[in-house]
C-alpha cells in the first residue's frame, strides 16, 4: 500500500524530502507557487537518484509517483504526513497551517524549521496536537539526522509515529525533548557560524581558512563522534573529567567570541563525567580511540578515492613517498629478466573483515592496483589514457594461498605471461616477506576508450611490453599457470 | 640522512606527535619527567603502527628511533625541531623554552598550544625568531590538519621551513596569517563546545544527545567541506548570497548563546559572498552538489563497514528494506531446480572509477557478497560462523563481460556446481536487465575458524547445499564454466 507525503514548498529542503520519501517508495505531491519550483525539485531528483540507492546494499522499493498540484488544497488532501519547508517566517508558516487545516483535518504537520520553537507555530491552529517539527539537513537525500520536536500542544503519539516514519526512510531521528530555539544541532552549528562570521569580519581569515581549519581536522572527527566523546579522548585514560581539568581553565580565555561560560563546579563536572561514560558504556577511551582510528582511516581513504580535502592530502603524500624509490621508475630503469615490484604497501584498516583479514575482494583490489603500476611503466599512464587508450581487464584468476592482517607489509611481484598486439597477460605473486598469499592472472585487452572495441596499444607500449615478455620468457612458468578451477578436465 | 625531532611532553599530544614522526622516519627523542609517560607513548604508537601506515598506498620509509632522554638538554641538542607538549601554561612553557635555548640554538621551537598567542610564547626568548605554533589535532598521528602561527618576532623563514617538514609528515599545514588568540580551528571548536556545555548545564540534552546532533548531520558535511561551503551549498543556485538573504534575519534570533553577531551590511554579503566565489573557484554549486555527494556516499558507506554513527543507521536501513523480500529466505523456502537470486542492489558511487563505471575488484565485491548471501541460505550464517566453522574462497575466476555505471541496478543468480564434503563450488552470473555483465566461478572449502584448515561443514549445511547442487545439476552448463586463461594448452 503506497503512503503519502505532500511537501509545501520546494526549494532545497523540500525537494531533498520529495527526493527521500520517492526513493524510499512513497508517492509525494508537492505545492509551490515558484513558476521554478519543478524544474529545481526534478534537479535535486537526478542528485539523489545517482547517490541515494547505492547508499543500501540492498535495492530500495519502487520509485513512488511525484506529482505537482495547482492548489496548497488539492496536494495536502488525504496525505499521512504534510512537510512544511516554506521560508523562516513564523507568519508565512502560520498561514500555510491555515490552509492545510481548510483541506486536511488528520495528517502528521511536520515543519522543516531550522529553529523556531513548534509552540509558536502551532498556537494558532484548531488541532495543535499534531505539529511537529522534523527538522532536516541538506541534503535531505543522504543525510541521516532528522531533529523531532514537539511543542506544549503537540500529542506525544505523533512523535512516536513520526519516530517510525523517518526510520523507515533511512534516518535518524533525534528527539529533541526540551524545547528551545535553535533546537540542538541548529544551535551547535550556529554557534560556529556566528564564530566564523566574526572572523571574516574582522579579517582574520578567508572563507577558504576557515573550511580549512574544519575539514582537515575538527570535521574529520565529528562525521564519526560529536565534541563530548571526541574531548572525552582528548583527555587520554582520565576521559572527559581529565579534559576538563586540562582544558578548563581555557575557557575563561577570550578563544572565541562568547566568553559567558557555565561555571565548572565540581558538581556540574561529574555531572559531564558520569554522561560521558553512560555515553561510552562498556567501551573504555581506549575501546573507543581503536573504533575512532577504524572510523578515520575510513573516512580519509573515501576522500582519498575522490582527491578531496584530506583525501587529497593523503594522495600528495602518497606522491611524495613515491617519487624517487623503484616505485616511480620507468621501463627502461627496470631489468626485464626478473619479475617487477608493482607493489609495496601495507594492508590498510579498511580492507579488513572483523576479524582483521584482508578481506576477499582486497586481493584484487591490490592486484589491480599492481595492474595499473605495471600499465604505467610501460608507458600507459594518466597522459596516455586521457589521449584514448588503455587496457581493460577481461579475466582474472585469483588463488588466495595465505592469510594477511591489517598492518602487513605486502610485495607484489609481476610477470609478462604473453605480450602481443592488444593482448597482455600478467601474472601477480603477492607476498608478505617470503610468504606467498596469493596468485592473480590477468587477461588484459588494450582498447580504444571512445569506441570501448581492442585495438593495437602505441608503437612504444608494444616495444615495452615485449621486452618484458621476451624477458620473462626465460624464467620457469610458476606454479599454478593456467589453472582452472575444478582442475583438468 | 635521518632527521631528528625532540619532544617535550609525552601526553596524548607528544605521544601523537612522536608517532607520526616515527611512522615517517625521523628519529625521535622525548622527554618527560612522568615515570608513566614511557609507557603512554608506547600505547600511543600501537595506535598509530595499527592505523597510519595503512593510510598511504605506498610503503612509509623505515620507522625512525624512539629514544627517551634523562634531560631536556640531552633530548633537543642537535634537534632540527623541538615539539613542545606541556600543559596550557604560560609560565610552564616559558620555563620550558628557557631550558631549550641554553642547549639548542638553532632548532626551531614548535609549540603544540591549542590557543595561546606565540607572541606571548616567545616575549623572553633569547632568539625569539625561531619560535611558531605548530597546532595539532588528536589523532595527530591520522589528522592532517596543522595551524602554524607565527608572532610578532617570529622569523617568516621559519613558518615556511616548517610548511616543508609538515607537509613532508603527510600533513596540511595551514597559516593562520592573523595571530588571535585560539588561532582559527580552536576558535570555532570552542564556539561549539561553549554552546554543547550550556545545553548540559541547561539540561536541554545529553552528552549523548549533544553528539547524536553533530555525528549524524552537519559533522558528516565537515569532514569534507567547512561551514562556509557548506552553507555556500544551502543557498541553492544563488550560492551564499542566498543564503544570507534566506538566514540572514536568524542571526538576531536566539538560536544560540552567542548574540553578538557582525552586522550584514551591503559590504560585508558581497565581502563573504565574493570570498566563497574564490573559494569555489571554476566549480558551479551544481558541480559541488555532485562532489559533495560522492564524499557523503563515501563516508557512510565506509562508517556502514564499521557499524559506527551514520553508517549504524545505513546497515539498520538495509535490514529493513531486506525484511519480508526474497532476500531474506532460508533455503527451505527457495526451489532448487533454478539458480538463486543472492543479490539485488545498485552500483554505488563508491564502487566507480573516474569514468563511472564499476571498478574491476567491485566486481568481486560483489560475488563475495552473493557468496555469503548464499553460505546464509543453506545456514552458514552468523551464528554459525560464530560458533566456529565458515568457508573461504581458495580460487576465484572472473569474466567481465560488459560494463555497468553507478546507479545501476544488478542482479546476481547462484548454481552450485560442486557442493558435497568440504568443497563448495559456485558460479555467479551478474545482470543489469537482461545484460550479462560479469561471471564469477568460486571454489570454497569449509573451514574451522580455530585451526583455520578444512573441516566437514555441519550435516545441516550439507544437506542444504546437496539438495540445490543436485537441483542445478540438472540445469545445462553453464557456459565458461571451468574455464583457464590463455584457454586449453
Amino acid at each position: 500500500m503506497t503512503r503519502t507525503a505532500a511537501i509545501i514548498g520546494g526549494g532545497i529542503i523540500g525537494g531533498g524530502w520529495a527526493a527521500r520519501f520517492l526513493l524510499n517508495g512513497w508517492d509525494v505531491r508537492v505545492y509551490d507557487p515558484d513558476p521554478e519550483a519543478e524544474r529545481k525539485i526534478t534537479e535535486v531528483l537526478v542528485n539523489a537518484r545517482r547517490s541515494l540507492p547505492g547508499l543500501t546494499d540492498v535495492a530500495l522499493p519502487a520509485e513512488g509517483c511525484l506529482s505537482f498540484g495547482a492548489s496548497l488544497a488539492e496536494v495536502v488532501a488525504d496525505a499521512e504526513l504534510i512537510v512544511e519547508a516554506v521560508p523562516e517566517r513564523l507568519d508565512v508558516k502560520r498561514a500555510v497551517y491555515a490552509e492545510i487545516e481548510a483541506a486536511n483535518t488528520d495528517g502528521i504537520i511536520a515543519s522543516s524549521t531550522s529553529g523556531i520553537m513548534p509552540s509558536d507555530l502551532q498556537a494558532e491552529l484548531a488541532y495543535p496536537g499534531r505539529l511537529i517539527v522534523a527538522h532536516p539537513f541538506n541534503p535531505v537525500y543522504l543525510l541521516p539526522l532528522v531533529e523531532l520536536v514537539g511543542g506544549a500542544q503537540t500529542d506525544a503519539a505523533h512523535i512516536e509515529k513520526a519516530k517510525g516514519i523517518y526510520s523507515d526512510l533511512g534516518m535518524y531521528p533525534l528527539h529533541c525533548r526540551v524545547e528551545i530555539e535553535g533546537f540542538l544541532s541548529d544551535r551547535l552549528q550556529e554557534a560556529l557560524w556566528r564564530e566564523a562570521l566574526w572572523l571574516l569580519k574582522d579579517e582574520v581569515a578567508t572563507a577558504e581558512e576557515i573550511d580549512a581549519a574544519v575539514a582537515y581536522g575538527p570535521g574529520l572527527r565529528w562525521a564519526q563522534m560529536g565534541t563530548m566523546q571526541t574531548f572525552h579522548l582528548a583527555g587520554g585514560e582520565g576521559g572527559m573529567r581529565a579534559m576538563l581539568a586540562m582544558f578548563g581553565p581555557c575557557l575563561k580565555w577570550p578563544w572565541t567570541k562568547l566568553m559567558d561560560v557555565p561555571e565548572l563546579t565540581d558538581d556540574f563536572v561529574e555531572m559531564v563525567g558520569d554522561q560521558c561514560d553512560t555515553q561510552a558504556g562498556a567501551l573504555s577511551p581506549r575501546d573507543l580511540e581503536v573504533i575512532r582510528d577504524d572510523n578515520l582511516v575510513g573516512i580519509i581513504r573515501s576522500l582519498k578515492a575522490q582527491n578531496w580535502g584530506a583525501g587529497a592530502v593523503a594522495q600528495a603524500h602518497d606522491r611524495r613517498l613515491r617519487a624517487g624509490t623503484v616505485q616511480a621508475a620507468r621501463a627502461a630503469d627496470l631489468p626485464a629478466d626478473q619479475p617487477v615490484l608493482t607493489a609495496r604497501r601495507v594492508v590498510p584498516l579498511d580492507w579488513t573483515d572483523y576479524n582483521g583479514h584482508m578481506t576477499e575482494s582486497r586481493y584484487l583490489h591490490a592486484f589491480a592496483d599492481a595492474t595499473d603500476r605495471f600499465m604505467e611503466i610501460i608507458g600507459c599512464d594518466a597522459d596516455y589514457i586521457a589521449s584514448g587508450g588503455s587496457y581493460f581487464t577481461a579475466e582474472t584468476h585469483i588463488r588466495h594461498l595465505d592469510e594477511v592482517h591489517a598492518g602487513a607489509r605486502i610485495d607484489i611481484t609481476t610477470r609478462v605471461i604473453l605480450g602481443e598486439g592488444k593482448k597482455m597477460h600478467l601474472w601477480h605473486e603477492m607476498r608478505e616477506g617470503d610468504r606467498l598469499l596469493a596468485s592473480g592472472e590477468h587477461f588484459l585487452l588494450h582498447v580504444s576508450l571512445e569506441t570501448r572495441k581492442p585495438t593495437p596499444p602505441s608503437e612504444a607500449i608494444a616495444a615495452a611490453l615485449v621486452r618484458f615478455a621476451a624477458g620473462h620468457a626465460d624464467l620457469p612458468a610458476p606454479e599454478g599457470l593456467g589453472r582452472a578451477i575444478g582442475g583438468p578436465r
